[in-house]
């Protein structure tokens, strides 16, 4: 295959294209930030039916698409609908947010069947070849998953937790067992992403957002290995679908994680200095990111000049712009405009 | 002033001695796991009441000197007497944690009074005028305080969180007014520390918890910064004195912020890989790490695997075993007490 050529500005900068003014998107931009978002996701009943009913879904995914014209769309879902597809308990409470029913050791894997996710996230699917058809001309389509390891520690936890404690406690007690929940999730992310491009999906983003909670060795086996392994299979799957991976908190590992996974780009959290990422992570490939999401919440000429500082660092490279991680609910939406206008010069 | 020649193991790692078998303490050894310290704990009272008790303090500070023969005993306090001694309101809740009367902005400065700071502390003081009477002979005495950032988040927030997002709206939103509170911690943390070094504190320790939750120029602002002016303070005041930095989740920024800032010694978070540390941060001086306390937990082969990976990596150079956080209440006691003889030999 080729390197795709495309006049979405989004997939050329993947391709390592360096622009003047960088694409933009915004991780969770369809979110309850926006007062039409919120609309919907009343109207929808539960979250994960807002996931599942792929005529809402689109209509969110399109929101701020309509409102601030995004260079990149990204399927609205969750993380957890894989769990949730292999047959675990899935809920969201409101204000309070995902709880599982929590698989604590191998034996607890029995619930678990694989071989019913690619029928039972069929709506996902659906909603990928909706904004295929409904999207823009020059917005690219992002599909996503969790990654093997965040993903573990909700299903293990049966909630979010400041520590990973439960996921932990299996993983160092008996990493072999644990291995098998990793390799499990492994397969299944893999099927879920390649039906993801089937239906439409131009790049795949995978979210590590617990990348950053385990030590050096067990960083390498359950964070990193998984997504090489899914990283080498996607590119005979999909060779010419750009992934993108997000491993939030990884530190000086962003370095030999970008490296050894072969990821077509990287998502940088807050945290990482984006003078150090122009040194290090830039001759690797294209990064993304990472204005801190309270910097977008205070607006004003402080979020001005850490614009420009990325502007100034990430600019001189590939690069796209977003958040080091997800808009939050009090940002204002006026403030998202002048972000934009800002990046877009 | 020439190098402290010392006959206690700990300083000698300080000064740069490389030993085939480290010196040993761990980050929160006189906590809730111990079976005497909750015994203590409860004839206290409140948690504060604890700390400024100089007789229980004393008591739960050599608690685990007793049971397991550490190379170094850390003052027991907590990073908030400091806003509690500057006339803020400070109290624990059970199972819940700190929490205090939120200052969210300049005019909430005006309840701070530092003239208060020295004389309100003075139970701390007699602690460690205790501790180093009561103290085995070998053992080195730490005195600690909150790194200005971390402190500045509770004090502004009013409690944990896991953003940061009360202190950030007032960085964001008024760099200049929340620098004021910056300067103002700074300058009693200097206090502080050089009052705990005359009372007879060896080393000290300054513990920056959020220090991995600020993007790169503000965190040179309000976290490198501070802790390179205290540094530099403590350098003339007290200069044989070590001082040990911890700026939990800098990630690659460690390396900047141990040369820039010029502290003794550096202690790592968990998810600094050890074979980094070794090659980047030992040739710039000592660092202290990274077990992560829930392999503590989990105890067995994976924990001992991981002591002896440390070893083989941070154990090439000066080098100071420890965790990468504080160890938590459900560490078994037997477990410490494995980790203790494998990592002595």
């Amino acid at each position: 295959m080729t390197k795709p050529v495309s006049d979405k500005k989004f997939l050329r900068a993947l391709s390592g294209e360096v622009f003047d003014h960088p694409p933009i998107w915004l991780m969770r931009q369809a979110g309850r930030y926006l007062p039409e978002y919120r609309e919907t996701r009343a109207k929808a009943g539960s979250f994960l039916n807002l996931c599942y009913t792929p005529e809402l879904a689109v209509e969110v995914t399109l929101q701020p698409i309509r409102r601030y014209g995004f260079d990149a769309s990204i399927l609205f879902s969750d993380i957890l609908v894989v769990p949730d597809a292999l047959g675990q308990k899935v809920w969201f409470e409101e204000g309070v947010g995902p709880r599982l029913d929590p698989i604590t050791n191998v034996a607890g894997l029995k619930v678990l069947d694989k071989s019913r996710v690619l029928d039972h996230l069929k709506p996902v699917f659906e909603t990928v070849r909706g904004l295929r058809q409904e999207l823009p001309k020059e917005t690219a389509l992002i599909g996503f998953a969790g990654a093997p390891w965040t993903v573990a520690t909700y299903m293990v936890g049966g909630r979010g937790s400041p520590d990973q404690g439960a996921a932990k406690a299996w993983a160092y007690g008996d990493p072999d067992g644990f291995q098998s929940l990793i390799d499990l999730l492994t397969e299944v992310t893999g099927d879920y992403l390649e039906a993801q491009v089937k239906a439409g999906a131009e790049v795949l983003q995978i979210f590590d957002t617990w990348a950053g909670s385990l030590p050096a060795v067990q960083f390498r086996r359950f964070c990193l290995e998984p997504i090489k392994a899914l990283r080498a299979r996607l590119k005979k799957s999909c060779p010419e679908v750009p992934v993108i991976a997000f491993p939030k908190g990884a530190g000086a590992a962003y370095e030999t994680y970008f490296k050894e996974t072969g990821v077509s780009a990287i998502s940088l959290d807050t945290s990482v200095d984006p003078v150090w990422a122009a040194k290090v992570l830039q001759p690797i490939g294209p990064v993304q990111g990472n204005l801190d999401p309270l910097l977008l919440v205070a607006g004003g000429s402080e979020m001005d000049r850490a614009v420009d500082h990325l502007l100034k660092t990430l600019g001189q490279g590939p690069w796209i712009f977003n958040l080091g991680h997800g808009i939050v609910p009090q940002a204002p939406p006026e403030n998202v405009e002048r972000l934009i206008k800002r990046v877009r010069g």
